[in-house]
């Protein structure tokens, strides 16, 4: 796989005025940038090269190329790195050729794929087709006894890990852990399924998949769309330091998966324990 | 303008356990529903009567006909309530029948419509076609003096009201406020579009548009659609309690919208001040 980059800034700084009870300054202040990025696949459809669009995205520059290998894995179009022959990036475009023969799994690309069930995402027929394009699902998860010390120390070392990462704060960040606590990946953006997917994306060109054997943790709410990703990618084990949706904890139980929320240094709630025991 | 409306449950209520220190209890817990909504509508296209899907978005029941009326013209395909003839609601899908000969401006209506102009959102191109399609784009802004006491006080108030409007917290609020200060409408989301798009749906049922002696306060962060989607509604004072993104602070420009940032009780960032000064 060959990737060509040109990155753009992630943040911007800006001069602006401040209010201060009765007092205006000048100040100056450093702003997320948030561009649209295009993500596009060029693949073989019989004897023909075709190019499509396949989505857009307003995103923090930045790993972009993580973004858009890892929307095309939780969306179910590729499902390896292998898939990948070269990605070409620039400014706000992200091409990605696919491998000579490869047959992406394009009816999951649009976007809307869950409504085409009769009872949109919550009924059971969209669930199992979700999984259907899981290669991951029937993978054995880790049964073991997790330590809440070691879970409590999480958020903790997922804000430390920010502090060098970028300067404008406010992002949502998506941290991936080993099961003995270790900080593997952080990845953040304006938009919290982005950061998944750049996390994703990098876990993939790294020959980490499947994640079957580390804690993913969500810097905000956990959403029924980032479930869905966290499943296509094996990840069993979520927690979230803010709360879960009604859909996400039904999802989580769908895939055996386990989900806290509202990790804070010295608690959590269990939504779903899934195949862990808290010690 | 008729609707017909089944509404379901914004709040479910679980029992989880929750881990606290080193002991583990049961515990009730209240979760936002997430759920998908179908956005339908049906229109006569020559001389047959056609229905069109639109969109499906992840929302939190409640509210669903003004966040189906509010999509529609925030995406500019319906500009006034008079173009609605029937909106009916059945648990996940709204559909909205549109007067008999009233044309919707679908080409607006590809969620990807701002890739088609060469440089992406953040060119003059694109940013001049959302302006085509906003009805309110050459209103008078109003050119006063506010107070900056009358400001500081609105997140408190925003606060307070969503005490008494949802149970689950953690949703994204939008609050419509008129120039005095006085809270005019409130919604919440688990998605931050949503909300803005029920608040302007309700404004529109309410007779309220165009929304341009109101200030709007955003729960959280501003991005470039929430910037987009209060411009629709001719909005030109928009207060955000987070940070606004770098194409958020661009659109503000463009349209000469004043936009605050970090608002607090006692401060607030300018991120363009438009036509408003402030004492």
């Amino acid at each position: 796989m060959e990737i060509n980059s040109l990155e753009m800034p992630s943040i911007k700084q800006v001069v602006i005025r401040r209010m201060d009870g009765v007092s205006i300054s000048e100040f100056s202040d450093i702003l997320s940038v948030e561009e649209p990025l295009e993500i596009k696949i060029a693949y073989d459809a019989g004897i023909n090269r075709t190019q499509k669009n396949i989505s857009v995205t307003m995103r923090t520059p930045g790993n972009d190329q993580e973004l858009a290998a890892g929307f095309l894995f939780t969306e179910g179009i590729i499902s390896s790195k292998d898939d990948i022959k070269i990605i070409s990036h620039t400014n706000n475009t992200v091409m990605v050729e696919l491998t000579e023969g490869f047959i992406p799994f394009l009816v999951q690309s649009d976007r809307n794929f869950y409504t085409t069930s009769s009872c949109g995402v919550c009924g059971k027929d969209s669930i199992q087709s979700i999984r259907t394009v899981n290669a991951f699902c029937h993978l054995d998860k880790p049964q073991l006894n997790l330590s809440t010390d070691l879970l409590f120390q999480l958020p903790d070392k997922l804000r430390e890990a920010q502090r060098g990462f970028a300067a404008s704060g406010g992002l949502h960040a998506t941290g991936l852990f080993s099961l003995d606590g270790s900080l593997l990946l952080l990845r953040e953006d304006v938009g919290r399924h982005n950061a998944l997917d750049k996390l994703i994306g990098s876990a993939l060109f790294e020959g980490l998949m499947p994640l079957n054997q580390h804690i993913l943790l969500l810097s905000g709410r956990a959403s029924f769309e980032l479930i869905q990703k966290a499943a296509m990618a094996g990840i069993s084990i979520v927690a979230a330091i803010g709360a879960p949706s009604s859909l996400a904890v039904e999802l989580a139980k769908e895939f055996d998966m386990t989900l806290l929320g509202f990790l804070k240094e010295n608690r959590f709630n269990i939504y779903n324990a899934g195949q862990i025991n808290f010690k």
